[in-house]
């Protein structure tokens, strides 16, 4: 009951990597919104591997087929099932994962778990698995379109290893940030991001980063206490992405070193509305958006399966060594964007579902 | 619906700060525990306020009462409703919160979402709730040591402000967290802290920091791929507490900096079974314990209400200031501890049950 | 995770017949819905033990407390805690219960299920369990109100025993059905059912017998395919009550004695709209309401409990008898009523605000 | 959210009867249970249209194809993807449905509903979409037998129109009620049926009736107190079922006509443990199973399309008649039998699931 994700627009996720396909049910999905393939690839393009010369080279189309819950390009209200095929499985790369568990890769702890494992590829903990949440984003985005036509939801690689871009929340651009391969707004820095990742990709090593994410033209009331704040469900989202580590909202960790009186965000009128002067809070203020831009990030590690010998154990528990061989993504961030934009989209449209379903009594 | 968290062992809040009480009811107890006030009242009181000269002065004594569920006392595996009622309210201190929004506090999102807020007092958005929570994580507690006897959940504050406190997650212990009313574990950084609390609760002023949290004792195989990942579901419960900004598990945030060679953990065979050498994964890999100790943080903002004054707007839509009234913690991070720990503990018996549910069949 | 009810109007009912007390949270309840106690009174008035000389004369007041979720007379949106106080509890009659398994009553499961049994009472399976049900339906009938003004949801007692009533579904009024104290609009069946109930107690005996309930002014279009059917979630509700054995809907079991040509309800147009000209289906198709009447039936077993001397074993597994004693209903009719009308409203309400969550692009 | 059941062991279907296909994605599945096409084959093949002279000719193979979760022929306790691609499609017999609705069909309350529907078959209100439900169940019943080896479900035909069959629930064999195309285990009510049956299809007719069903080697303690009582939960599984009206459990609607002392259940020592010498209750009691044969009946309406002439109305609003081509069934029970004995494998394996969860304590 763990692929299940959001409480009025549900989506079940299924597949692992090597197998039949990977895919993806959406239920509760608005009837009437126009809907077909072309609206859901786009995004399965920006997160497929072989994109470019910084990702795993492996050469999944990842075409994405909707097999049901649309009738002549309206959805119908009903389940929409979404799958891709699996198509570039290669499991004689992953002979040694039989019985080497790789360090910090969820092989042990699946076998633990569950005493199996798929280990003909990363089974269901390879990003791979991401695919479904993806396709549904592009579900869930069309939908905010229609309910929030200003609203914008950008992610961008803000860090690779050391290697810090200069970004505006405000005013970042999806042209900036799909401008180069590492998807970093700032050219310089992403000239150096480029190099630092084919570097340690050629040294069998690889590297982490930061995601930053915005929310712009977001509406007011978005976010239910207590459980289910707007940021507790944005930091689940986020830490249920493969590789993450960490989350923040607004100021985050580094608002700790504020006094209330420096970090508190002072009420104004501005365009005839109740605006804050700054915005600490990233957005959300008791669990819920006040409007101001969503603000977040996201902490992702450097990818565990790596080409340099390390020290393991094997499954009859013997101690051994091993070197990846495989086509792994030096660093995933090129492509987590596209899952933090996809998770933070799954996230909204569920809170705007359920905010209209309580607020039905007159005002 | 949103005041309902766990799947298996469920809980539901309800209370508002003033009002007739707060409380908690548990669906899915397990039957025969043995469990009276006296198993959940020690934590309510390390909740509680006026228990120090660094906290609110309310002298809200926090006594609760078991309504159903046990008899004799050991738990029925019926509802156990669990109640806290208020009565140190004071009303009058939040007269100005009827036309004032306090910046950075919940007043003006919940007047945006609902169309009506309870201004005498936090309502729902205050620490307040949180004692439903608390109560049921005692119980929790109480399962979890039945089922894994070495396990041991703890939580302390880690900075204040600008003040670091160093402390070891593999040997620290409750005493040393709780000899000191900041609930920090080394001694010479906690002198400090309360210093500065008491400072800037001088200046009508506020701070925040960090806490950090070890479950030690972990058993192998909890947390449930894909959405519902142990750190996932730990992000979300902690990013639920009241001013919470950021979250991070194992190597955080820091661990982008490394390499994947410098950041993977390699397993070895220490004491007959699989331990990793290093724990930059923080007992969590693939979203499932791997039996090393389970190390997160969470960042705390400081304090939104405070004594000094403020810009804000009233609910007419004027500019105005406001200088909050009231008894306030100048710092939450010693209560919040409590509450820490009990959202890690709620997370941890449902990923229990589940495990337990899914795992039936013989291996 | 069983005493939960709803997905989007959830509630949590909580408590034993002997004990702190019952009650209920209602999490997902519209904010700015006039409420106080005076609106939930009536129905717990309506349900409770002692009202005639045909139920039993427990002499429980039943009087509600409303603890949360309420500021002046309005709901916040926020959970809605309802609690009333056990008053009557006479544990002694009960006794022998501590040892004896009452012959069709859950005495014998719960100890099978749960190893353990508040066995001074009927425990959780009481009907004492219902007031939380009736309190939260109470609130939810005046959501219903709010939103669809023409909406009515009645239920009477059809048959007692073998002793039917007659009654239009369409034109059957709430004063004829509280016109007598067994919930029956045919007077001369009332009669009749009066004299039956009394008889049978005063044998030690106990009768069962059949409810009807309609709504009339449904809205079309309630219902979500496919699990949550209309008349799957009200199934579920009506035999999710005591003593329950049955339900139909619309033409129900004797429906399947027609033919298709028989049975189908021709669609008209009538007064503007799309109507059927008759109501086989029972105001359901497809599991999404249609706007005609909807229709359905409960059936209740007679009282388990009674004074007559029955064949049964003991908790250590010798054979044995038992005469029931304590102050039970002869027959749970007339107070089940009200419960059948508070499953209907919860359901309804429900499926409205699911309704309005997922229909929300413009038409 | 609606095409989701079960809460441990959770299945959500999705497809129409025109489109890609149908299918079902199973979470919550234990792992290392053997599972391949072979195990789900059968189930479908008894459920699938042409499979006899009495049912629609329809020729859909129903071949399924597991996409996800198993590996080497063993479950991982990942989400296991099942599908079936829809094959024999003719629209063009569905076209007047684009302007007509039929008459007690879904058309009207989808299109009311949604504002849109699949006129170019049943959509999803189709028999097809119980092929996810079945596949889930085959799975379901393969732990179920794991976990409780003597356990069966079986469901047969008990009436059709007005033949009534003779069959003893404790006896009724798997061969009997294979045995002929009506799937009654009594022979000669089964000829008179199909010939029943033959006759009304002949007129362009259509015929219901009762499927009686029966779970033997029940295990005690299944079914969670209050909501989700096992005859709950069992009513709203079969009245999800498309063309049922009716539910009962035990003596059901006719135990109303008896006393309390001719109803209950008396206790004894039979073999070793408490059974009971009638099954009046049909083995449950207070919502839990009590070890006897559990026994429940479902009314099935006559199938609502039908060749011969009936008023109905357009979608623009005029009154019109139809007469439906295409291939249905005359009577659905024959192919129903597989359905209810599938949900009565998804409350039960969801409930054992459930129940291991949270009797997790040592006794």
């Amino acid at each position: 009951m763990a692929s299940v994700f959001g409480t009025v627009f549900r989506i079940s996720t299924w597949g692992e990597s090597h197998g039949g396909g990977v895919g993806v049910v959406i239920d509760g999905c608005p009837p009437r919104l126009p809907l077909g393939e072309a609206d859901i690839q786009p995004d399965l393009d920006r997160r497929r591997p072989g994109q470019s010369d910084i990702v795993t080279p492996r050469k999944e189309g990842d075409a994405c087929k909707i097999l049901s819950g649309t009738f002549r390009g309206l959805t119908l209200g009903t389940p929409i099932s979404i799958m891709v095929p699996n198509t570039d499985a290669r499991p004689e790369a992953y002979r040694e994962m039989e019985t080497h568990f790789r360090p910090s890769h969820a092989d042990f702890t699946y076998q633990a778990k569950y005493g199996i494992r798929n280990w003909e590829g990363g089974g269901r903990s390879s990003a791979r698995e991401t695919i479904g949440r993806v396709a549904a984003a592009a579900v869930a985005k069309k939908i905010l379109k229609t309910l929030f036509p200003q609203i914008e939801i950008l992610a961008w690689v803000s860090r690779i290893h050391d290697i810090a871009a200069q970004a505006d929340p405000a005013t970042v651009s999806p042209a900036a940030i799909e401008s180069n391969a590492v998807r970093c707004p700032d050219p310089a820095a992403a000239e150096a991001m480029v190099a630092r990742i084919k570097k340690v990709r050629s040294e069998g090593n690889s590297v982490g980063g930061l995601i930053d994410a915005v929310v712009r033209g977001m509406p007011v009331g978005l976010g239910e206490p207590v459980f289910d704040r707007l940021e507790a469900d944005l930091a689940k989202a986020m830490l249920s992405l493969p590789a993450t580590k960490g989350f923040e909202v607004g100021s985050g960790f580094a608002g700790t070193l504020l006094t209330g009186a420096e970090h508190n965000d002072p009420f104004e009128i501005r365009g005839g509305r109740v605006h804050t002067k700054t915005n600490h809070s990233g957005g959300v203020q008791g669990g819920i958006s006040n409007g101001e831009d969503l603000l977040f990030r996201v902490a992702f590690k450097p990818t565990a399966t790596i080409a340099k010998e390390q020290a393991t154990v094997t499954e009859s528990g013997g101690e051994s060594t091993l070197a990846a061989r495989g086509r792994h993504d030096p660093c995933v961030l090129p492509r987590a964007v596209v899952m933090v934009e996809a998770m933070a989209a799954l996230v909204l449209v569920d809170h705007a579902l359920r905010q209209r379903a309580q607020d039905c009594l007159p005002r």
